[in-house]
This record gives structure tokens, C-alpha cells and sequence, in this order.
């Protein structure tokens, strides 16, 4: 089987954790029979200064018949970030339908907590993100610029299709995990538009799962309990931003935001799926070699489990578990000094 | 000195805490020479019930003439909590133009923090969190109720000037503190049209206090820090929904959310201010007399030092402190098996 993967490795540390990342994703799918044809796109902040835009024109044309997009990071302090995320990655995930942004919260073995007396056992939850609406619909205006009267109005725009489709997937996901627990971040009391209609169609689409207990947290009371009592929390539901918000959060407790992946699901498959960590560009550490690639990896391992090679995903997805667990290889976020391109070896060879 | 204050003891375990903390704040206010009159109102889901709404038509008429607002807690199972927050805390928030909700996430003595190898000395941040507009303008509707296409809109509206207010108490509070830095909670890059005019007037603000050392981060990435590096953070600025979540997890990791106080206050004084522990009615524990009172105690305190009782403020504060360091009685949130009221007898006895 041959796959067309797109890369957009972006900007900061993005191209050096994706190019560290991609012989590894290519030698399990190779392993597993599959040939990857890798087709690089140099779309980001240095395309900005020379073309005025992000991505081209017809970048979304050109993408549409992949099999899958190998996304890097975005975004970097000489161009206004809300012009680098809304003409690169967010029209990605919102044209593709990646109505899913699948990021998993797992202590691995090897990696330490910032929790005190926690271990692996109590960490090993999942959000599932709403990706494509919400606080993200990029509705609202500026009023009055430049006199004392300004106002802005951010507009969250929540459609009842576009939650019931991200909750059913989760709830599913909760179904089939061995603790099947289920918890829904709102806000309801306080957005009483929004959230409250969220609330509801979770009511709904629960009675069709009566196998998962679920319940609604406010997202402020959710994120507490992440902390206090995360060994009780299993699947996460919740709304773009808040999703956003957790998963960081979630990264954090699991050891480093340098290891943690992130899948922007099209589950319908009408269009290529986006695979990234959920890092952002880091352009403090830019240019150093000292990125962690380990969430570009395991974002990779998602990839490949998605384009449907399971060996291959557990494969990577070992060997990285593997290096951690050994622990003599680590970047600095990690508390070590290796380099992201020795950390990147340090996984071949465990493979 | 004579203070009028009215007690909104609210619902669930509000008028436990919330009455276990008045005869101390009492106590310490007659130490000061201070006399406090207290008016109890019995608005909250109770009065919902027999009434048709949470407070009565004139509520904000009759508490405009008092000095404070003890609060306690609102919300209950049996009244949709956007319906019991919107009729009572929010509009008094709004209408006395409270617009700073003052939130210390500080580690007292004695008690522990669920973050491996931190201390006192990591744990000392506030957070100035807005509390007049934003995300909780209230403003939105719900399209095509009951129907396929239905869907509901959430505004989030930002002003120049609401803004401007609170980052500058923001900033003069940081410059009041040692450390003198500040973090302001933004989404510019998601949110372009809220949160890029809240970075804005951060940065207009910001050029009147050279002394402050800030910077911007984004609410997730700042989420994440307050777990991996807490001793980094001092004053955090945020908007009404993301103070909301970072004081929750603020609160998490300096011990417990029952210990955690909020003052409401209108700097300008044209409306009384409101002292509240930030915890909410816990229906679950209600009712059994083990809520932890400390939150209602430190929010007390605030309130004596907002009355300009500053030695009042302190011999409050320091019982409390005083009571946690010898751990001896503690609420079970605290890992002990104190009731509400021994835990309040034991800070009277400190005093
Ligand atoms: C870059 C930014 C727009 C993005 C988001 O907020 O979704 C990032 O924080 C993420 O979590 O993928
Ligand atoms: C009760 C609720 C509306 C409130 C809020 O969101 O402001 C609470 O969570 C708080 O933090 O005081």
C-alpha cells in the first residue's frame, strides 16, 4: 500500500521535530509493507514575507487529495499569531471537517509527573476536542477602533449537528475503553447560550451509550480535578477551547508539553485527516537542536494507525515507550541534555 | 466605626461556611474597635422555589446602601444553574461594578500541595481576574430551538475600557509586590477579534509601569506553566472566563478549593464590593456539616481589610494560618476528619 502524506512542517521547532519524526514514521510503515510518498509543503511565516499569506491560494486544492497531513508547528513572533493560525492551521482543520482533535493524556513509563505520589496508573485520560466550531468559528468584529468607545465581540457559534457528531465519537471512544467513564466540560451556569445547548445534546446522545457513566463538569471545577484527582477521569469531551485549554494542561501533568500528540480526525473520511504535537512553535528554543521530537513521533504513530497500519503505530508507538522507559536519552524538557536529533536515533534503534 | 453588611448565605454548603466565618470576622472586627451590623437575606434556590426567582425585584436597591456583600454560595441541582447564577451572583457582580475579582493562590504553612517538591516559597501568585464583562456579558441566543438545524451563539464582549480598568489595578498591584511581575492570559491567535484587543490595551497599560516585568501567554500554554512552574508566576491578569479556570487551578494546587477566598471589588467604591471563598455549593457534602469554612474565613478577612480594618484583616488572617500550620484540626478536603464548625472554633481559639 502507498500513502500520500503532505507535510507541513511550519514554523520555529516545527521543521526540526517533523524532519526528526519522519524516517522513523516511514521505517515502521515500510516495516508494516507500506511505502509513504512524503510531498513537503513550505508553508508559514517565511511564505508570509515573501507572498503576503500563510499558504497559497489553492493550498487547500492541493491538499484535499492526500491521505493524510504531517503537521509541524505554527506561528512566530514577527507575524500577528491571529494571522498565522487563521490562514494556516485552523482552515485546515475547519475545511476538512477534522471535527475530532484527539490528543491522549497518558503518563508513559520512564517520565516523571509534576504530581506528587502519581504514577502511571492514575494518568490515562483522552480528550476529545471539538475542532471545527465554537469559541473557534472565528465570528466577531472590532467596534469604535481607536476611540475611547472600542469593543470587541468575540462570537462562540455552536451548532447541535456539530456537537452531537464530536460527543458520539466520544462517547464510543468511552465505550470501548476498559473504565468506560465519560466527562463532558462545560460552562453552563455561566454561558448560558452555548453551553447549555451543549449540555443537552450530551444528555441525548448519552442514552445511547447507557454502558458509559458520564457526567458534566464545569470546565474551571474540571481543570482543578485534572490536578487533585486525575486517576478518576478517563475520556474528556469538551468544546474547542476548552479543549484546548485542558489538553495543555493535560500535557503538563503527564510529564511535558514536548511529548504530547495530537490528531485532528476527519471520521467521515471525506478529507485527509492532520497529525501534530501539540507543542507550539517554541521560538525561544528554535534552531538549537534541542526540541523534543517524542510528540511529533507519537503523532506520527497516530498517523499510522489511522491510515490503518497497526503495526506500524505499535511499532513506533513501543519503541518510544522503550527509549522513555530506559530514560538515558532525554532532551531538556525531559531534564536531560540530549538533542532532538539524538532522541529521534535513540527511538530508530529501539526499533 | 460602624459597617453595614448584608449575608447572602445562598445555597448548599454556602450558609455553613458562611456562618461559621461571621462571628470570627466579628470577633476580629470588634478587636478593632469596629462594629459590624449584619443583614441576612435568604435569597437563593429556596426563595427560587417559593418565589419564581432567586432574589426579589429590589434585591440590588437594597444592598446599593450597604459597606459589603458576605457571599456564600449559589446553585443547586433542583434550579438550572445558568438560571440561579444569572439571577444572583452575576448581576450583582455586574451591576455594582465589581469589575476586579481579586483572587490570591497563595500555599499557606502547614498545608500540602498536590505538585511533587514545591513549597511555600513556589506557590505566591494572585490572580486580577475581570469580572464585569467579557465572555459573561450574558449576550446570544439559541436559533431553531428543537430542530436539526438549531444552534446557539455565545458573545463574548470586550471593552476598551473594561478592560483598561482592571489590567491597570493589575498592574499597580504587581508593582506593589516584590517580585513585580505580571502574566496576562490571552487567545489572541484563536480569538482575534477579544483577545487581540485585550493584548492591546495590556500593552498600552503596561508602558505607564516600566517597574512591572510581564509578558502575555496564552490561557493554555498558562494553564500548563501554573503546574510546571508555578514559581515563575505572580500577577496574572485574566478575562472573567479564563480567571475562571485558572483560580480553580490555582486553588488545586495550593491545597484545596475549600480554602481558596475571591473578593468582588469596585476600586472606585460607587457600589458595595462582595467577599466570597470561590469554592461553589458542593450539593454533595451539603448539608453534613464538613464543608471547610476556611475559604469563607479568608474571604472575610479581604472584606475587613476592604473596610480598611487592616489589623483586623491580619489577626484573621494570621489565626487561620496559625490553625493550618499545626494541622491538628482539619477538614476532610485537608486530609483530616474536622467538621465545619470545629475547624471555625479552632481558628476562634487562635484569634
Ligand atoms: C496554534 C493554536 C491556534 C492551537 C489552538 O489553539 O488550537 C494550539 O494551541 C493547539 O492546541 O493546537
Ligand atoms: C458560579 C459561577 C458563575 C462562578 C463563575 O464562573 O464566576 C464561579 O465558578 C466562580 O468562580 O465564582
Amino acid at each position: 500500500r502507498r500513502y500520500e502524506v503532505g507535510v507541513i512542517a511550519g514554523d520555529g521547532i516545527g521543521p526540526e521535530v517533523a524532519e526528526a519524526a519522519i524516517p522513523l514514521i516511514e521505517k515502521a510503515a515500510v516495516a508494516a509493507g507500506a511505502e509513504i510518498a512524503w510531498t513537503r509543503y513550505p508553508w508559514g511565516c517565511d511564505y508570509y514575507h515573501e507572498h503576503g499569506r500563510m499558504m497559497p491560494a489553492d493550498a487547500l486544492d492541493r491538499l484535499a487529495p492526500l491521505d493524510a497531513i504531517f503537521f509541524g508547528a505554527v506561528g512566530r513572533p514577527d507575524v500577528p499569531d491571529h494571522v498565522s493560525v487563521w490562514e494556516l492551521i485552523l482552515p485546515i482543520r475547519q475545511a476538512f471537517s477534522q471535527y475530532v482533535n484527539l490528543r491522549p493524556m497518558r503518563l508513559l513509563p520512564g517520565v516523571s509527573t509534576p504530581l506528587a505520589g502519581r504514577g502511571a496508573a492514575d494518568l490515562d485520560m483522552v480528550c476529545v476536542r471539538e475542532n471545527g466550531e465554537g469559541e473557534y468559528s472565528g465570528l466577531g468584529a472590532r467596534y469604535d477602533q481607536g476611540t475611547p468607545e472600542e469593543s470587541a465581540e468575540q462570537i462562540g457559534r455552536f451548532t447541535r449537528r456539530g456537537i452531537e457528531r464530536v460527543v458520539r465519537y466520544a462517547f464510543s471512544l468511552a465505550a470501548s475503553r476498559p473504565r468506560r467513564l465519560l466527562a463532558s466540560a462545560t460552562k453552563s451556569n455561566a454561558l448560558q447560550h452555548s453551553m447549555v445547548l451543549w449540555d443537552e445534546v450530551v444528555r441525548e446522545v448519552a442514552a445511547d451509550f447507557p454502558e458509559v457513566e458520564w457526567r458534566p463538569y464545569h470546565v474551571d471545577a474540571l481543570a482543578a480535578r485534572m490536578v487533585t484527582h486525575p486517576d478518576t477521569l478517563d475520556v474528556i469531551v469538551a468544546s474547542n477551547l476548552f479543549g484546548d485549554i485542558l489538553t495543555d494542561l493535560g500535557a503538563a501533568i503527564t510529564g511535558s508539553l514536548g511529548l504530547a500528540p495530537g490528531a485532528n480526525l476527519n471520521p467521515d473520511r471525506t478529507h485527509p485527516s492532520m497529525f501534530e504535537p501539540i507543542h507550539g512553535s517554541a521560538p525561544d528554543i528554535a534552531g538549537r537542536g534541542v526540541a523534543n521530537p517524542i510528540g511529533a513521533i507519537q503523532a506520527g504513530a497516530l498517523m499510522l494507525r489511522e491510515l490503518g497500519l497497526p503495526s506500524a503505530h505499535d511499532a513506533l508507538q513501543n519503541a518510544v515507550e522503550q527509549v522513555l522507559t530506559e530514560g538515558t536519552v532525554r532532551t531538556p524538557d525531559l531534564g536531560g541534555v540530549a538533542g532532538t536529533s539524538e532522541m529521534a536515533e535513540a527511538v530508530a534503534e529501539a526499533m
